[in-house]
């Protein structure tokens, strides 16, 4: 198994473990260190009364995309908690699959950052968004 | 009916007629023109592996809060779409019943700017957020 | 001297200290635990082509309110650095004095948050801007 | 002269015609349509009592790159004014000359959207940065 293939193993079992992720739908891809894309279906219920994706759903998809791609570089040992997220919104986000990717920019020692990005089918940026995190030292780690 | 309840009742019309603010579960507590409060329970799905809300989450229920005081200004003849939003995690969200409040800080002619906060159970901030709005004219209405 | 007063003069110590701080020509009207108010007068310098302050130099205010005002929270003995900032520019900055106003939502023992506010001299809103900020024991204390 | 000699020539024009951008001491390394590298070196009087350059300063560098790649897609004919400003701090900028990176992510008929980076000497990220712009028909052009 290489590294690639660990990190894709990694986040899969994350996802799975969290309802809140697998129940929301999203799809690892791809992943190696720092950089995560994620694929994306909206159910009816996730559209407005438009038909077009609500903002806060496509926030929490890029969110779960940058998040995801600090997690492949904290890996397990270290947690990290949202401390701010910016969303752009370029372009209404029309029926289809959407792809999210998500970018670490740096990771330190206690403040990482990272971009996002989500693609409709046709390759076009929907949303750009860029966070902060705080990473800590996980306390069983810590402790142990 | 005084101004307040007319615009209580447009909103609260315009949740019930979208399946994703309804099935959100978002109730409007009260609102003026301006400012709406809403209240929120977070439902076990909508939470993570440590128990807690999930910040895309939070970022839904802010947003909703901000978009519908922007909508208690423009009313129903304008449409308004998110351009940008961006939001600070305080605190993490532990169970229990929250209040998110959004806020209008300048509606122009083609612009429009909110604050939003949402409150646990305690009165804590958990979360502070602010956003930008494209404003339009009604299509139908412009051609009406 | 009250608690206020020493707080204020902490700060105009800080600012006089500051090549930075006293040549951008900012003066500190009143301060207090956790919210700081801040007096500026435009030079011509840092206008733009229409006559309007150049929002870099609006956003500098306001970051300067928000610091500080972390500043008189935190105390001398631990150092604040800006992790994020973001602006809102809700109307351009005609001529006159500005006021801008720091106030902390929340200094944790990591991360401290704040939120700004840029009034002109008939007290209508000009800028909104929100900042997290990491938080660090200084240097000689940690050590001492 | 090519496209790009011609948009470079316009950007220079506008920094000279400006106090406020010809007394910040930026210069036009290269641009084309969407995309302008700035250089910049920090005076003495822009940093703070650390020697590190101060964060309003690097707001308002990368806040020029953005402005000025936004204006070399909408032309003379257009204005364009900033809505809201996002900077992430990633690194503290040491002294030496300093690189900002303003690239277009959409520019549509109202709403404009773009990204910023600045890049210390050793080409290691210090900010990252993104912006939304309002995208007005000139008056003049509009009347004329």
């Amino acid at each position: 198994m290489t590294d690639e293939d660990a990190i894709a193993d990694d986040l899969r079992t994350r996802i799975a473990a969290s309802p809140f992720h697998s129940g929301f739908g999203v799809e690892v891809e791809e992943a190696r260190r720092g950089e995560v894309r994620l694929g994306w279906e909206a159910r009816d219920e996730r559209r407005n009364l438009q038909g077009l994706v609500h903002g806060g759903v496509l926030a929490t998809l890029v969110d779960m995309a940058m998040g995801l791609a600090v997690r492949s570089v904290v890996g397990e040992a270290r947690r990290h908690v949202t401390i701010e997220m910016t969303v752009h919104f370029l372009r209404p986000a029309s029926p289809g699959r959407l792809r999210a990717i998500g970018t670490t920019q740096r990771v330190g020692s206690q403040i990482a950052f990272a971009d996002g990005t989500i693609f409709d089918a046709n390759d076009r940026i929907l949303v750009r968004a860029t966070a902060a995190y705080s990473v800590t030292a996980d306390r069983d780690a810590a402790s142990g």
